[in-house]
């Protein structure tokens, strides 16, 4: 089973991330991680750090010659901005240092996990729970997700998002969704679709930021060229749509995630609901139908259905306000001003393409669970022998 | 790990449900089950099956006594229609029957299984798909879950729903939610907490049932009396709400869920969204301090702040229409109508009482993991542990 | 991935046994199961319990017309002695009973999980204990494990066994093995290949039932038509080595374990070790090449080899002793003669039997790992496959 | 669950050894790992490489200040001999190169992973097999288990190995065991206890090399001050003993595994077998109780009886012979010598200090389960908790 870990602190020296299970034999150049790593990086709203960062892959382990090789794949970031918290983050205990606890955060902040981490690891500086907890994690798992998407590409998966709503405004979805929506969406400063809402939306932004207050938004990932049979109905742990949950919500400030129609099916009636099914020679994909719709999102019983998958992600805006909340002085019971470290008014846009991530991650799990094999040409062998199966059942 | 399996086919002999690494000790009636199966069979809208069914466990394994043995408790959920179904679901060859393949489906239905699960799994018969896809199989996630609430409740955890909307009509969200949520909810037969709404309700179950179309709806559930600290920020396959949203778009027809605000976060400023913190001693569970506002809907970084969990569900119409969606028959190739097997026209307020069920399982999981324990005892005495030292925490 | 998981105490209402993740298509009977657990019951030297249980398997779900669904299989096994134990065992509580702790078990069985248990789960009466540590238990086992042998019968694997050592007397091994191992074994009563240890085997067993002691012994498993490559060299829990160690030492009563030569690998210089390599044309399993020897037992870096797989279980004398070993009664704290429950003698001959079945479910496990696929003639494709590219790359 | 990931090729740029699931608050200095590190490459009979590394590990993750955060702990150990290799080993193709299949393995060696994995992961190059297969992979393992000693040292865990046999040569088990085995057997330069073995046993190792040849051997491992219950008898995949094989065994070259007696109980009467138990106030670890003898090796029923686990293993001769043997060419299908990359007599020295690293993550795993708790502080209440009530029970 594909796996993958992440590690590292939000001003440690750095992040690792760690993808068990991949194939050997995937064509895979540091270039595909960091293009993917710079895209997360993007985004109209975003603070100083950002530009701090530029972040680069090393991989430790598990390629060689520009190919996987079936053993765990291993990554190093290197945090840039850790010679500045060395003091603060060194691993090894400082003794003698006069302020050993420098930078310590007691005025937890509400929305973080610095009082619930901090409660329950027993921890009395909330550093210790926010370096984690922070959304710099993301950057590792964007790394092994990148590797992800590599073996999809193979098979012609195309993953792409694109901001929906940000900050109190809708993007029009266009329609049809055009071929590439990662060229356009990385186009755009907000990644939406919509050339019409991007000024209201960084002036939204920009209004904000005066304010010292942060925005949420929704994204839309949509995965194409996705086999009929990913996922299975067998168990409630193997459903797909379940497993994407999962993945999407793990993401920090996530608050809710439809498949499909989502929250809208349930204001509908069936007929407006469910999409019929017709024949249609030529798409082995979804086994020589076609849905007439795709209001569920491409899935049934948890199960791929050759149509596109589209999820959509609502974000929570930045816990962290620059005019900071009321909060709670672990340190002395008082109340006080919630501690205000960083400074971006939101990060909808990158959310899309953690989003992103999270998705290639699960789609690329699934995948191998179905075709099983050990080197590429194995997974494509089985892969093309199953649709050549698929092909041959319905006007076959 | 605390881990739960089931198995059966809705026609079949019947259910199995199977819970892995429950303490010992915990007292446990049949009845205990019976209850939330019998809650599960309740609800405005439900066709014929639910009063044939009446479904009772039979404790096979794991129950001595009337208390847990720490060993693997097996249930099983005898199919009292399987008297009817003994030629067609026979796990035996019938040899020289002369229709063996009786009541196969090939008319696949829209929005089921049945299509994605008869390429995926190679079969000629979608009956060997959606009798396995088929919500029945929540009968047997009820019935674990069942235990993991005499868990919970022997800590005074109290876990409720209630449907906020159906086919169109929302119903007001009391304020006060009332102490007890279920036994205001199961006395409705929507389960809502809005008297007002009932009437029209059920009304539009009959027009929909009438014009031979489904309804969907959306339920709250709701858990009251957790501690600080379940889950975790540490690595997002750890995190509490990822796990909530896997368990809970996991049940047949829910296509989305939120936390909280959930959604509507999206639209909202910073300063709306996130929930300020006072001291609050004598609340030890949530480290003797009051978040002003839940609208987080009961965690921050992936682990619950000692407020109540709030989460909302999406589940579509039921897919089987008695006017039937157009199809492929996927033995000719030709276009047909989807066969109807089924006819109830809403099993949302059904969703609730399942999705408390996977809550509750999800929390149990947790529990054990955070307390550890072998014996209800033996967890007792680790709550009682954390709890007091939390309280020492804050103006402790 | 494939999983399995037993309930059920040894006198209880019956043991369920769950096989998760099986491939849709494989033919499949109650024969299949009830004549491994038929074979599981054979042996000289067992005590009445095997007279009176007779093992039968009903199917609950999973398997529809003779063949698996690809949904979870459950089996029913009912113990026939259910009806002497029902005021003992029973899961209800019985109110008003006279005796509610009859047959108690406080004098713990030195050996045994008896005390061990009583302390971990924190319980009065070890029956609660030992009514799972029983070997009751591996009925369960086997007949989850008589459905992965069906799987790699599909493909020609042949799995046998025999005891090579019982009480103190080596079975001379045969050379070359014979061809169906278990049909020479199972005929005779000690499942030994060497009819002249036999007679003083079945002696020795005599005599140690007079003395109320009991025996240990070894049996040997051979796996046979097992391609190159089920295993993995790339993380430490992916060797199949490992995973079989793990499942045969899981068997009650076994205490070691060894691969090929095993522990004398550890005795002999590495030219008398490892396996020389030569090309094989034909051999297109083992890549078209053939090991001269194979001392290495068919794994090498965790990875079948595709020479037959050899493995060796130590199991050590059954530890209730009709002439009860000095212990402690926990209920007093006094010294005790341990209580004396159960009369076999040796329980060797059935071992090898338990053991097969472990080592069929962990092949059936990394089988469908390596080749993936939801139905059998899928995996038969994907396999197929494989083996004709291997064929390709020695002298192909 | 605490869980750990390797990655990294031998001759590439490092090691990356991942623990998650840690307490937060355990103390912890590079140091601590450095120690086993060294210990790990001790031992007569190395060759070249282990002056040349001299392993060091970086923390990336999870430590701060010399503690453990609670988040997963990252380690880096960078290959020293990199700078030799990066031609060979480049993560990035080398456009141009002209000999980019450098240093390629194509005469495959018996007794490694070369072949098997070359065939299962459809590669030319053994090296790309090999480079993982290495026990070089080993060094990651042993500095995540030196975090999971730390872990057991807090509560008074000792953990301890030494060499029983090698190259033929047995060591007298001295009795009673030294207290401290490891300050003991780390002073011997074949790490046995029984200094007369030790001058024929250098002896053996110089005539191997002369020879060309290898030598193979067995370690015991010995863990002191466990207390009763950890494992468990509920499911075969908890149960303490399975899990230990599983690690030992997934050591490379390791073929066998025993627990006390091991194989020898096979040959013994159940009454020379079993442990008879007496009353021993004072012993709160063991329940208050004594087995008159340790013939078990510390565990009953799956889980610890609180005397000390004693483990064996046997590592057969390394598999890299200066006089190679016989093997075919993958590239020309030819008959061939074996490649002779690397030069070390034997590893049971070494070996003896890994399989107390498997040990040590096996019971550190199995501890957390137990306690629950996500600081030191809470796993010490939960303990001592659980310590109290034990004591209780027998005669208390």
């Amino acid at each position: 089973m594909l796996r993958f870990t992440t590690a590292g602190e939000s001003h440690g020296p750095g992040l690792v991330s760690m993808l068990e299970g991949m194939v050997a034999g995937l064509p895979l150049l540091a270039g595909d991680v960091n293009r993917e790593l710079a895209r997360r990086q993007q985004g109209y709203g975003r603070g100083r750090r950002m530009q701090i960062e530029r972040d680069e892959v090393e991989f430790i382990a598990g390629v060689r010659a520009g190919q996987s090789l079936g053993s765990p794949i291993a990554m190093l970031i290197r945090n840039r901005d850790w010679k500045n918290w060395q003091d603060v983050m060194d691993p090894a205990p400082r003794e003698g240092d006069p302020d050993p606890r420098r930078r310590a955060v007691t005025r937890v902040r509400p929305g973080h996990a610095d009082l619930t981490g901090l409660l329950k690891y027993d921890r009395d500086d909330a550093r210790d729970i926010l370096e984690r907890a922070s959304a710099r994690e993301t950057t590792a798992r964007v790394a092994a997700a990148a590797i992800c998407r590599r073996l999809l590409e193979e098979f012609g998966v195309r993953l792409g998002s694109h901001v929906t709503h940000l900050g109190g405004i809708d993007a029009a979805r266009p329609d049809p969704m055009p071929a590439d929506i990662n060229a356009a969406a990385d186009a755009s400063p907000v990644r939406m679709l919509d050339a019409s809402a991007e000024a209201s939306v960084t002036a939204r932004i920009d209004e904000a930021k005066q304010a010292g207050n942060t925005l949420g938004g929704i994204c839309e990932v949509v995965a194409d060229g996705l086999p009929v049979g990913l996922g299975s109905h067998v168990s409630w742990d193997r459903k797909l749509d379940g497993r994407l949950a999962a993945a999407l919500m793990s993401i920090p400030a996530v608050k809710g995630v439809e498949l499909g129609l989502g929250f809208d099916t349930a204001r509908r009636m069936g007929s407006e609901v469910h999409d019929e099914i017709e024949a249609a020679p030529g798409r082995p994909l979804a086994g020589n139908v076609r849905r007439r719709t795709n209001r569920a999102g491409g899935t049934e019983g948890g199960m791929t259905t050759g149509e596109p998958l589209v999820l959509r992600v609502a974000m929570k805006p930045i816990s962290t306000l620059m005019r900071p909340l009321g909060t709670v002085d672990v340190a002395t019971g008082q109340a006080a001003a919630a501690t205000a470290e960083r400074s971006d008014v939101t990060a909808v846009p990158a959310m899309g393409v953690i989003a992103e991530a999270m998705v290639a991650f699960v789609l690329a799990q699934a995948w191998l669970e179905k075709f099983g094999g050990d080197s590429l040409d194995e997974v494509r062998r089985n892969y093309d022998g199953y649709l050549a199966r698929v092909a041959e059942r319905i006007g076959g």
